[in-house]
């Protein structure tokens, strides 16, 4: 049941007593003994949750360096792959599929400039997997995530509903399941939006932490197992100023919001609380800087982001407005095509 | 069955087509972009083998460490933990258990004068619990395994039997098992060495990895899932000279043999394959260094090492002697004193 699951992993962060350059949200930033330097580290794993294992090492190993990512970090040096084989498969899966996790990872890996040097695997009656990602940096290469100020906007740079379109999907195979929501949704249009999901999350945020630079970015998180709601409340949590995040609009991988609407609210993907996994860049950027940081992306990579709030006076907390803006993604289907 | 799960990990470590400076057995060694400056990293996990959470918490800590202390690093700049609790706990156990568990697994760190600055946590049916162990070193500061040249003599830094020590106490549950080597030990001698493994399991190996720079080390690794031949043969087997290591005397935790050899070898605890926790560095040292060495590491923490071998012209490969000389550690119980 891979819901349950989902709701049962947690990142999780020491503060220290001893003296730091500061603890960022989704990465550990230690100063070390050497000029002015700082290791920038995160861990992440969880369980497979698409039925392609090449895919599916490529989410998980976009997942754990967008971690590094929402720092405004775009460079990672080193990579370990974590790996709990399943004692359920038979050897025959196992040296099938595992081989293909793996090179997925790396492929990733490669993708984004960096090389997985080693890892650990063990053997579990659940699969997991999951990974180290590490870089050295200097003080001018990550951003510290809590330098909003009253009148920047918040930008998501990937559509929500991932774990929506990963479940849907799954029902296809569930009679009983699948009658509660194909009144609203044919089976193709599930098989797309897995694909779209499935393709969300391989997608690196990479490119979304250089221009998080260009653009003067305020700070960053990114949207994973706490849904949107839950990392910006995190994010707002540790603003220096005063200040709240309202969210207006929703990005939503299309026809997951008819889905969540007709399972009444199951994933809670219209109030921000749906789990995503290697979801977008949640950032807060100077309202003057924030079309210009869209429209490069797009350039860039072809997909789009929005603008989907603002930061407001606020007592350090993140809300969604009554009757938030759906923003189908993406708007129109076209035949042949995924976006 | 801890013996199932113990035989099912295993470290993997690529070989990068990227240049690099080199490969660590134990840990991987990534050259960065900063000043001739090197990412020493490892990662390990496992699943628990004793009963005291604080302790296994030090254990766990201790064995990730020991992999940056098989280089020759003596300083680790960060940690993280990893952590699947267990579905099959009751909340209550969970919340006792886990935070005393993170609480020995820091208190270890601390002791390595490092800190744990995040981690992961996710829920399987079985618990698994490790770690990552992350520093950043100059060239002088790490200690490549592939120097040992002939004449060189073997040390190892902690006795064997630490799996046949968990599974002996184990058994004292278990009549069927237990009774087939009551006849070699009492429950008294069990309870001992079990103690003594566990206290083993949890001790640093960073005065030796200190001691392996003044004694100009040629090269060492740290014993653990392979038995001390498996790592004896990992280590022959990336030396640059045409070498071969020969092992003479098993140093192992008192009574152990004798139930090792009343299993029928079950362990392979003489023929050196039984699996370690946290075992003892092996490494190769001048001749003339190894005594000062043992005498070095004896004189600061108490504990005894012992030459095993010794480094003679060979086609990298490591083979313990037909009978070897099995050293009982200690060699006389003393009333009140583990050691």
């Amino acid at each position: 049941d891979s819901n349950a699951q989902d709701a049962e992993q947690a990142h999780f962060q020491y503060t220290s007593p001893s003296p730091r350059l500061g603890i960022g949200m989704d990465a550990s930033i230690t100063p070390i003994r050497h000029g002015g330097l700082s290791l920038v580290q995160t861990t992440d794993y969880f369980y497979p949750l698409v039925d392609d294992p090449y895919m599916m090492g490529k989410i998980t190993c976009a997942n754990v360096l967008s971690d590094l990512y929402a720092m405004g970090v775009t460079d990672c040096d080193n990579m370990l792959m974590l790996l709990s084989c399943s004692n359920k498969m038979t050897d025959k899966e196992r040296d099938v599929i595992i081989p293909i996790i793996m090179r997925g990872f790396k492929d990733a890996a490669e993708e984004a400039g960096t090389q997985v040097t080693g890892g650990q695997t063990v053997v579990n009656p659940w699969m997991t997997i999951g990974g180290v990602a590490t870089t050295v940096c200097q003080p001018n290469e990550y951003i510290l995530p809590d330098n909003s100020v009253l009148g920047d906007v918040l930008v998501l740079t990937k559509p929500l509903g991932t774990q929506v379109a990963v479940n849907a999907y799954q029902w296809l195979d569930q009679p009983e399941r699948w009658n509660r929501v194909k009144l609203v949704v044919s089976e193709d249009d599930v098989r797309k939006a897995y694909q779209r999901a499935m393709f969300s999350m391989a997608r690196l945020n990479r490119t979304a932490a250089r221009l998080m630079h260009k653009y003067n970015a305020h700070g960053a998180t990114d949207v994973t197992g706490f849904g949107l709601l839950g990392h910006a409340n995190n994010l707002a949590r540790v603003q220096k100023q005063e200040v709240g995040f309202v969210i207006h609009n929703l990005p939503v991988i299309a026809k997951m919001a008819a889905i969540s609407k007709a399972c009444g609210n199951l994933f809670g993907l219209l109030q921000g609380t749906s789990a995503e996994t290697s979801g977008g860049l949640l950032i807060a950027l100077p309202r003057e800087q924030a079309a210009a940081f869209c429209k490069d992306i797009e350039k860039q990579e072809g997909y789009q982001s929005w603008i989907i709030g603002i930061v407001e006076k606020g007592n350090r907390s993140a809300r969604i407005i009554d009757k938030p803006r759906v923003i189908e993604v993406p708007a129109k289907d076209r035949a042949g095509e995924l976006w």
